[in-house]
């Protein structure tokens, strides 16, 4: 069991994907810039055998925004959009409503 | 910043809204009983301001389910539903693709 205040910490918010790129010698990842709300991120994501690019540019998704940056494959991911999985099924987490983009998820 | 372990303690699934019913003396809040994949449970939610009864049932939302119970109004409260927030603004988190209900979020 966790608290409140463990749930707290995250930093989550509803961004906005800008732009998605393959990445090179990875055919599981792409690599997308994320509008967050007056800031773009970049994030690799685990996504590519479960999105077409078409679908996902101007999608809202819900990325962990505080999360420490990692390389990956040598780009820098700063952040984490959140999916469900379940075996190979992958499904981006988003909003039901129209929301501004950097609201905060809490 | 956090740590991905920071996140990886969250244990957050889909589920799907069964029942809402009114919360005795309080306008803003709904109790739901909540499908997590062979388990259900209840949550207080204050989005009635925001949904109608009819919208929610059915609906796949995203639950924190390993947050410690808390009493609100008498009724036990046994997680949190996730919503993204801009002043009075309330939208709730879902999947964009079906995705079978209990399946987690990384």
């Amino acid at each position: 069991m966790i608290s409140i205040k463990d749930f707290e910490k995250l930093e989550l918010k509803v961004g906005e994907i800008i732009s998605v790129d393959d990445v090179p010698k990875a055919d599981k990842l792409y690599k997308l810039e994320v509008d967050i709300g007056g800031k773009q991120i970049t994030l690799i994501a685990g996504i590519k055998k479960n999105y077409e690019k078409d679908e996902l540019i101007g999608k809202k998704i819900i990325v962990l925004t505080n999360l420490e940056p990692a390389m990956i494959k040598g780009i820098r991911s700063e952040g984490m959009l959140l999916a469900a999985v379940k075996n190979d099924d992958v499904s981006l987490l988003t909003v039901d409503k129209d929301i501004p983009i950097g609201s905060d998820v809490a």
